[in-house]
């Protein structure tokens, strides 16, 4: 079989990571790559040996002989890009988040299934040897019912000008919970503010709450001063912490536990406690993107579906959106009904 | 000076501290403790040798002989018996919460301001000496401008019939926030769940926002697989850290920060990191009830201003009320200004 | 059954928690405390409400009716107050290290013997839940054939005037070498240095040699900015650590380990890494001296084996002693076959 | 000026970290890489774009084009590969540790200062951020008197068949240790065992004493369940630990001590504790081989003393060789006079 022909455009900080990876899978090859910054393309390039070097990505539409189109721009110009590159009938994968809005989201989603093509997105922690372990966990009823999913996504980071701390950072989380969790959640709700002359949100706090109890929340924050990635699952049998800082045991499975005893009167209701061990599974060590361009290779040759589509990515941008709204109406919980239900 | 005779009413889980710290005090003489459990009394009486041990607190509001009443019992009880104290003229010191409502807690303040004693709350936390030593961090301008408050308690709790996690722990954090940053916050927002049985919250998120884009907010959790007591407190010049849960460098301030150099176009604001040394000062191993019990003391003396007074026990009390109201209308602000107004 | 009839001489640091044990145990009465600081005896007696205080022993030994005494003094005293009280004719506990003597501790053994009553050491930490869970992993086989014992107890000590560090801190790690591994040691190499004007040595580290390769080492110091509690138990198919530090999951047991396969070749040996999941067993809560005071109980009624007995106590002194030795000819071996043998 | 013309032999692990460095700096040119895999050659080469890619380093040493051979090749070549880099009159950079033996290091070292040509090791720790502010405060008198150095360097290592784990791993200590604290140790003690089918040892203690009570204490082990990477150095007016192992606060500085005394009376010496603030400061970001790299560069152009230079890799072999011969002897003290004077 003809290996997979693979074009890059954008060659940043997150560009190279992807051509790295599609250059050392055996069925892909990298024909081409483009950055406006014509110095980093060749920079790139020369690394991979990759055969077109170029500035502009129209290089790469023009040419017909792409299979896959990846583009790895700033936010605002996902949209272009990928609309371009689906057109011209070649399968795309694109950076988090998907676009800047759920409209262009879901017209790129459309165009897509229209065109017969794949539009995969790039969102890497759910490819994490962690992620995918509590993925297994939550899905072969290890956790038990699932409680609460909480993470915390914070440090002295990069301020934007043009995004806010939620559409940098909660994109990790949001499309972590919506791997992990799936289900359809009902309101979000979300606090942000802006110090100093920052114009735009750098603290962020977002709720989301789902049917049957099982509440979401996730904290960012560009301002703290010592870096934190921890996320906890939940479940009335046992949780589930994934600490990313940390060097080793980034996962820890904990055995505890409250349980109900239901009586016929509330009031009488028994609480027991429950705490067994904590084991911290071995983790496989394959780097999280090497996973991804896998899936996205064999869902193109039919073998695997993908893990995150374009309907993923729809609702992730929803969800992001949903809390900047609530944001802008001063926390108020904002309904997600018609959000999610365009997406499901 | 005659020693100052105290009295203590509840001998659970918290009050033989209170007996053990008022007794070690050298200008104090616990004369009286009592318990609906005898037994509790008798050996706590036995233990620092208290002269009077009784099963009914009437023991101790009958006889004039007391200058303070410690009331160390269940919330839904402090209301009665404090007021019964203050009415016959003694000094009290009461446990967090105050009260299960403000309107009680209002009328209590009111009662000790009409009868001329004081009225004390033990809101232990804000006698640490790492919550002393961020309060001169804060106070002397070290931190520079204030910028959030974000504190994590969680754990596998002890679920509780009568009241829910905030009213059970919240009170440590917001009483810990009202002391360090004061002001008057205008908003809370507060989504808590509860799961399995349970006929009351254990999970809670509280946002409280302030003017001037200072913003806090509190994790209270009892169904949390691992303990977590984390503050942070974020400003312009530094950031402090409280980590409760390590046996040493409890405390650490951060040398880091975002500097913004305004220009006239806001688009061209520069933003500039700096990452310093990171020192975890010196604390002192004062036991946080010593300190507050010293406190009482000399401000039943007039030689102090008592640090945590019946105002701040107000102020706590309306902001837990206010936290439970906008969990009942699904996490929407509820707005602070009369409530906070009200406690001034 | 009448109770166990215990005296208890000394009541400085450790002594009251003996005493607080004992009078907590269902089979127990401590009937008499002794101090020469007879304030100090005095203030436990009545915590206790134990019948007898003094300030001198005689009163202990002089009355028959004691079944235990507790030796709970200065080292320097241990042998002369425990040869008196097993003369008498009743069963005793001396505190860690037995004796400042082989020579003493196998007298003290030896009429232990003679008089047919009991000899127990109180070696706290092979109690600890933590180090029981570590023997029945090292029994059971879990851990394979055994490597080697490393052991970290360091922090800012108080430096004594009479015993150095060795003496001071290494009495738990050796007890809890004897427990876990038990076996005769070959050979003992010790370096120790004194500091400043310190007359003892504030830091040292030994080693003890073991037929097969099995290799213990541990290091004590006065001197270190931070405490370390740290103990290795390292196997051929897993390995434990304990880190007494932790508030919790101190025990962890890594599926950690390497195999070699054996070839004609001894060049061509093959080695494969293994590395599984982590498990932190969960730990029973009970506190190391109520398990000690319960088998010292049971043991006396001849039902259980004493766990530490006055056979652990002298070889751990002799250890103790040789690496004094050891240290003394500048840290050359000591051979340890006839100490060892001694004892056995 | 014309750039430095650099050969590096050996594109193995190591290798090519030490031709992107080279290759970074302004001042150099990197103009031909060899390994035995011509493979690995051409990768390297392709990737920094290096002119000469060859098999064999014949074709390094045959041209007489380059002003700096580096050697990074398994430690029993280098003596060989040096000595002919040496003799045709090119600076020369090796790996640690410089040789298999002090007699070929020595070697090496005279060939260097007769043929007038620099003799750099690359001892890459000593440049580490970490290690230069430990220098910094050892050498300002911030640390008082230096009392000890103690580290463990552990892990579940890669046995190797043809070196142990002390040439392995303690060159990384011992080049520190020789950075730091210079002088001219007295003696060495080391124990080591080899465990399962191991030919050589994987578990060793190394102390090395030196006059005025200074001790140096290292542990390395290939079999440990968890990484460990901590070093402590101790004076008499505070302490510093640098844990490599954590992400960020890698270095703490603790102000924490004991104070003697003095008093005619030796036995009423006074001892006091002082504990106050810990500082981690702020290191600077550069890589430890980029700040050797530009040490040697300017070496070579007679801008700066070499940091780690030919004495120093004589030093640190001398103690390696002497370590191995205590473990030979049964872990009997080794007197270092003599080899260590040699190196001075």
């Amino acid at each position: 079989m003809p290996p997979l022909r693979v074009g890059v455009i954008g060659c940043g900080y997150w560009g190279p990571n992807l051509v790295r990876n599609f250059a050392r899978h055996p069925e892909v090859k990298v024909e081409a790559v483009c950055d406006r910054d014509l110095k980093r393309a060749e920079r790139t390039g020369a690394e991979y040996r990759v055969p077109t070097v170029a500035a502009s990505p129209d290089a790469l539409f023009g040419a017909k002989q792409l299979d896959l189109i990846v583009v790895a721009t700033p936010t605002a110009t996902h949209f272009e890009l990928a609309k371009a590159a689906l057109s011209a009938g070649t399968h795309v994968l694109v950076m988090k988040p998907l676009t800047s809005s759920g409209e262009q989201a879901e017209e790129l989603a459309h165009l897509a299934g229209k065109r017969g093509v794949l539009l995969a997105v790039d969102h890497t922690f759910v490819f994490t040897a962690a992620v995918r372990k509590m993925k297994e966990l939550a899905t072969n009823g290890a956790l038990g019912e699932l409680y609460y999913f909480d993470s915390v996504r914070v440090n002295l980071g990069l301020f934007q000008r043009d995004i806010n701390v939620i559409w940098d950072l909660a994109p990790h989380d949001i499309s972590i919970l919506d791997f992990l969790v799936g289900g359809e959640p009902e309101e979000i709700l979300a606090v942000g503010v802006a110090h100093g002359q920052s114009p735009t949100e750098n603290i962020a706090y977002i709720t989301i709450k789902y049917p049957n109890s099982f509440l979401a929340h996730v904290h960012v924050n560009w301002l703290a001063p010592a870096k934190v990635r921890q996320l906890i699952l939940g479940g009335s049998k046992k949780m589930v912490v994934y600490d990313d800082v940390q060097p080793s045991e980034k996962v820890k499975v904990y055995d505890k536990g409250v349980s109900f005893q239901n009586d016929a009167d509330p009031y009488k209701a028994l609480v027991s406690y429950r705490s067994g061990d904590m084991v911290a599974p071995q983790l496989d060590g394959k780097e999280a993107l090497a996973v991804e361009v896998d899936n996205i290779v064999k869902a193109v040759r039919g073998k695997e579906q993908l893990v995150s589509d374009g309907a993923a990515g729809v609702r992730v941008v929803h969800l992001l959106e949903a809390a900047q709204r609530s944001i802008a109406q001063g926390g108020s919980p904002v309904r997600l009904g018609a959000l999610a239900g365009s997406a499901a």
